[in-house]
């Protein structure tokens, strides 16, 4: 049976691998219309009517967020929406850790991406790409789709690329006008060491750009000190907002270049040229924006951010630090390893985890969705038969970790996995008493 | 009085009498910090704990619509998350009234333009612009920034470009790729011709971009049979949905030609060669788009599009054609003029009224708004004292309307002009008896 489904795994695509969250499905690559239903039959015990995200985006959203999504909808400008944008702003400028401006993008987290290197990247520029995966694949594409030549400083799967390894690649190739990292990369769960990268940039005058979509309000983030030019932020990851916007904070280095840019901007929207005279010149009347914003959404982040910082960045931090330990004490517990070996190197909001090959990810989360309601992540972009366990704004919380714990244990004993029963949920419990 | 305020209205600049819904304050564009209070002190009364948008965007969501944004949160994937998907994006098609692709762009309504531009556009390909106010300088940039150059067809404020001026371009022009045009521009309140325009496109063998924003469930659109290639819808105008995405409909013939596309697209997120990679190779997991979606959002979509096509598309486009003539004579009967003169061009959504010098919109809409909870719009942007009432989604309908009249009524009176008290309400209720 194991090895049928080991099998099965190995026909299919690494990239479907990684999205899938399975449902008890898995598709053939080789034809897009078939679709196989693997594994058996699991009992399906609904204890709740609706499932719990603990994947890395979308996270479980605040319960006051979602109350803020059904009010009256609001103009994007006027006195009112100037007080709740300004707010947004200003609160997001505190997670940034930030004195800059910043704006938030109506549009996907990949259209914040977008935004930095259409504005900073001309025709070929040089930009290191730090490269860690699926992700830097796409900062890699990014570069090239608007024209600039993407240098890579990699690591294997599972560790992060150094500051030191990127301190040489921009040595020997020399003339780079730039660096891209993501602080937290989602698919092995590995965080890059921005102060370290930060004095890179400073030191050969890079300009650094910081994805932080999936750290942002989970995970420190100090733009000003840590010399960051563009920093992109997130509402529904480790902010336990909802989809649709996104915050970027951007240095006055980057406004002062982009005033100076040789070739126009390939985009309207994005165009940080545009952005800089609507927010000069309709600032006073609410609407420092070129374009229209989900007011909805943007009342929704408020209110999210507002959380966080009631909460205190500080404590917030330390809470998904704990919850990171917590989590990879649990699943050495559960007689299974945690991907990224190197404590440094392992993120605070995402845990990932490399199977045996007796058990295939794809089941396991299979199980964990229908037997108890709670959604983990596959991980087969990196060819990893991986699972991937969010822990991130909400969901970094015993609360929601003990029983993810429980229930992982219970997916596994019910694949036949030996483990003592109720011993990872012992050790959680444990380790929460010790780190708090 | 009226002399005063009428010299505060001539100093600022038109691009913000347009955006300025007024709350009883102008900005001095001279000094971008300086804010004047100008006009008189209103009677608050408070009638609602809400204001009612009549402006063209964001328009009143239906209830349904907002309740459906704070259910719990689903990830943008797995067969639960495909079925709704795909719902939304078949109701769209319905709308659309094409068999052609939908695709749901995360971001706002200009990234829905962008896309097409971003795609069909390449360096020195010719665009003709149905160059008819603001939005259409919008176009004409966006051509110019992924290098494109725009050939203009024009028309004065107020009327619509004909189909034969802009036959007449094509043809003294000539090796013209492609026609933009806005079905409906919100500003003066014209709509286009685009059976018109869309024969000029197949007898040249032209694409066909139409913006479709803000007619989009409640004008009718043709896409298939008015030849239309790209048509880009919107959420939060006449379909009564919130704003956060942007449907766009794309025919075989762009997909075809983007394949064979010479250069690189400007963009990775707005590229339709990686939205066509991942419908291919991702919809049977029920994530045929490459990047994240706002899945609250698009639920929230789906509401807007079951609302619509449960009233029926002709009831619906009907409705708001009712809802046009009313107000249209409405106006008149408070000795007003709507800003289009030719029923013909005048748009079934948004009515647009020059008001004469003894009335500044500002000041009518500060008190539509502080006494009557009603926004509505100004159009500075074209240099006219301009007024908007927009009648899109649940506005068109006489439960708004006929407020609104009265609204309108009232401020105009309490400014001291000559109106015969109730008459506007009792034209507008004969209108609605004789047209329905």
């Amino acid at each position: 049976m194991a090895a049928a489904r080991h099998a099965v795994y190995l026909q299919i695509e690494e990239r479907m691998l990684f999205w899938i969250h399975t449902y008890g499905f898995i598709v053939d690559i080789s034809s897009s219309v078939r679709v196989y239903k693997i594994g058996f039959q699991v009992n399906r015990m609904k204890w709740l009517n609706h499932d719990i995200l603990m994947v890395p985006g979308p996270s479980e959203p605040y319960q006051e967020v979602l109350a803020e999504l059904s009010r009256p909808v609001l103009p994007h400008y006027g006195l009112k929406w100037k007080e709740i944008y300004e707010d947004t702003r200003d609160g997001l400028q505190k997670i940034f850790e930030t004195e800059e401006e910043v704006i938030i993008v109506p549009g996907c987290g990949n259209s914040g991406l977008e935004l930095a290197v259409a504005n900073l990247v001309e025709k070929d520029d040089k930009i290191l790409v730090v490269y860690d995966g699926f992700f830097a694949d796409y900062f890699k594409e990014l570069v090239e789709a608007y024209g600039g030549t993407a240098v890579l400083a990699s690591a294997p799967y599972g560790k992060a690329v150094k500051p030191r390894q990127i301190r040489e690649v921009v040595d020997e190739v020399g003339g780079i006008k730039g660096i891209i990292s993501a602080h937290n990369e989602t698919l092995a769960g590995v965080k890059h060491d921005l102060v370290g990268i930060g004095k890179i940039a400073e030191e050969f005058d890079l300009f650094n750009i910081v994805d932080a979509i999936s750290s942002f309000g989970g995970m420190k983030i100090d733009m000003d000190r840590w010399g960051i030019d563009i920093c992109i932020g997130y509402a529904s990851k480790s902010l336990g907002g909802v989809n649709g916007i996104t915050p970027v904070a951007i240095s006055s280095r980057v406004w002062d270049d982009i005033a100076e840019r040789q070739s126009v901007v390939h985009s309207r929207f994005l165009d940080l040229n545009l952005w800089k005279k609507t927010i000069d010149e309709w600032s006073s009347w609410g609407h420092p924006f070129p374009v229209s914003q989900p007011t909805s959404v943007i009342v929704a982040l408020r209110k999210a951010v507002e959380i966080a910082l009631e909460e205190g960045l500080k404590e917030r931090y330390k809470r998904h630090s704990i919850c990171k330990e917590v989590v990879r004490e649990a699943v050495r517990a559960l007689h299974l390893e945690p991907f990224v070996a190197d404590e440094d190197d392992a993120s605070e909001t995402v845990t990932s985890i490399e199977l045996p090959e007796e058990l295939l990810a794809s089941n396991v989360t299979s199980i964990l969705k229908e037997d108890f309601n709670i959604i983990m992540g596959t991980m087969g972009l990196l060819g990893i038969n991986g699972l991937r366990i969010s822990h991130m704004a909400l969901t970094a919380s015993p609360h929601y970790i003990i029983p993810a714990i429980f229930a992982l244990e219970g997916s596994l004993r019910k694949l036949g996995w030996k483990v003592e029963d109720g011993k990872a949920v012992k050790t959680a419990a444990e380790a929460f008493y010790r780190y708090t």
